[in-house]
């Protein structure tokens, strides 16, 4: 009775980077870009069974630390997610995160994983997903303005999801956009590096903005923005950090995850509290309109929501049961008596 | 350039089950409820530094599953846990737990740890720390009524911190008395095991409460509690779930952790929400009066707070340093280029 190596339920499985990048490969990325939308859509679409809360944000000088917890009432998730602009200077990811799954009934872990390279898979897929509702019928071309770690990710979930064929690149830093296109060479885009955000948008139906800068800044202006186009503005998700003239959402049907949380942290901060603006879940499920004229402009003011990592979490956590792509943790204390847990203590010392 | 292992900065300090019961013999359990002590006291007297607020729960009919963030400004922590009481029939713990330490200034997780071992150990130096403070002096007796999982490292806790010699022990499973009783011995405790509340109580100066029982309960009524007592009511910590008679509650001078959260998860749930409470952090900087006469009840309303869990952990990443008791978890992506997430994952492939 006295078993000294942890049980399994003990055990929560770990998807570490490297085995997540392994999955990632063994699936194929744009397989799996295709995979974590149809997840993400499953769960837009019962949106109304989620527990949903704005993120728990903790905020400093430097950045943010957040908190993204969801329930669909049989499973838990949350994610751990960091936003700190400055740390790019010292040699450090602007964002990293992990997450986990518990079981609601027990309330135990039965998935713990990285989710720095999940979150951009799964942004990437979200951001797909609307663009494939939204943006204007045949549309070949992205414009891709801010050329960071988000940017292939992007580019490569628009070709898979959407069909797009064409991404023009741009970033501030020339040395952004050379990186983005080296690493989009070879599968299967048109790649045309730009020298202004001007040049990227010309002829492009869908226009991706991902830029870093924590603060008001102004990544396309009015003028830029002709009809019919759809925005994926995806770099505007905190307080204080928008990318779009103000002009252009009053020119934009625009569209949300969660309207509590965007209109803290999304382009529509800008906005009145009550401007109006329609949820994606709606549009998914039949409820709302999407797109509804070719000369229409959609704006998708994306800040990322819990149920996406869920929905992320939950794809992870059934691919890898038929992979050995996770190590099992010695996370939780699991005596052979619930009620003897100093006894287990006890006896680690006799082992 | 292209570094295919995890750097240091993506790597990490994982301190499993087995690696925390190692830590714990390594220092000895009433030194490190000691220290534990030490630095929840430290933080206290810190209180109005740190970002505070209620746990983040989510709750089911099974039970609650909980985040509690808090930060000091330089170090941010937080942890989870659940609390199902019905995971006991079914061979799990009622209360698991795991938490983490993050640089504030970077979002870099700093430390992941487990939690149930060590929850049980703060917990436990947490009742002591203001039982110290609150308690009669000379104080020699601690009745403990509930003999669950946490009921060893009570008794300990009051004997490396208040000095207490006897415990006496009281559960409504006399089963659960045996291990409790069971486990005590030879620890420098005399250990009397009793066959209802009213026995263990006999004598005693301190009276611990700690059941599990998510309802509202009555451990103890108003004609048991007699003048001059402390009790240490830590069972009562979710919404719905108490322990005491409010009769006793009326007569007694009630100290909590933070009442924002108390209010809601604690005894005093029960009372008006504006009934007087005194705060554990002004009692220790002296500005708030603890015990003031010898016929009177003292009561700490305890419900667990996150700085508890910050002490915590903080203690442990400060006494793992010198040791090996951690595994370096590869648990953030860190490409060479910040910005160049995927041509770390491209370069995955080729390695």
């Amino acid at each position: 009775m006295t078993n000294l190596s942890p049980s399994d339920k003990a055990l929560v499985p770990f998807v570490s980077v490297d085995h997540m990048m392994q999955l990632i490969h063994h699936i194929g990325i744009e397989d799996m870009l295709r995979g974590l939308a149809d997840y993400i859509e499953t769960d837009f679409r019962r949106w109304q069974l989620f527990d949903k809360t704005p993120r728990v944000a903790s905020h400093s000088a430097e950045g943010v630390i957040e908190l993204m917890p969801t329930s669909d009432g049989e499973v838990y998730g949350f994610k751990y997610v960091n936003g700190h602009p400055k740390n790019t200077a010292e040699g450090l990811q602007t964002v990293t995160a992990f997450g986990l799954l518990a079981d609601v009934g027990s309330g135990y872990p039965v998935l713990l994983s990285e989710m720095t390279m999940l979150t951009a898979m799964r942004t990437a897929a979200t951001s797909a997903l609307v663009a494939r509702l939204l943006a204007p019928k045949g549309a070949t071309t992205m414009a891709m303005i801010g050329n960071g770690a988000q940017s292939e990710f992007q580019s490569l979930a628009m070709k898979a999801i959407c069909g797009i064929s064409e991404v023009r690149l741009y970033d501030v830093d020339s040395a952004a956009t050379r990186k983005c296109a080296a690493n989009l060479a070879g599968l299967g885009l048109t790649v045309t590096p730009c020298t202004s955000a001007e040049d990227a948008i010309m002829g492009a139906q869908i226009i991706t903005t991902c830029t870093a800068d924590k603060q008001y800044a102004t990544i396309l202006t009015d003028n830029m923005i002709g009809a019919g186009v759809h925005i994926n503005a995806i770099g505007g998700d905190c307080p204080g950090k928008t990318e779009l003239a103000p002009a252009i959402l009053h020119r934009s049907d625009i569209f949300v995850e969660y309207p509590e949380q965007t209109r803290i942290e999304g382009e529509i901060q800008q906005l009145d509290a009550t401007h109006p603006v329609t949820e994606i879940w709606q549009v998914l499920t039949g409820q709302a309109e999407g797109r509804t004229s070719d000369r229409q402009i959609t704006l998708f003011d994306s800040v990322g929501f819990a149920i996406e990592d869920f929905s992320a979490l939950r794809y992870v956590r059934e691919q890898i049961r038929e992979t050995q792509l996770f190590h099992p943790l010695d996370l939780l204390a699991d005596p052979d008596d619930p009620r003897d847990l100093f006894g287990m203590l006890q006896r680690s010392l006799q082992a």
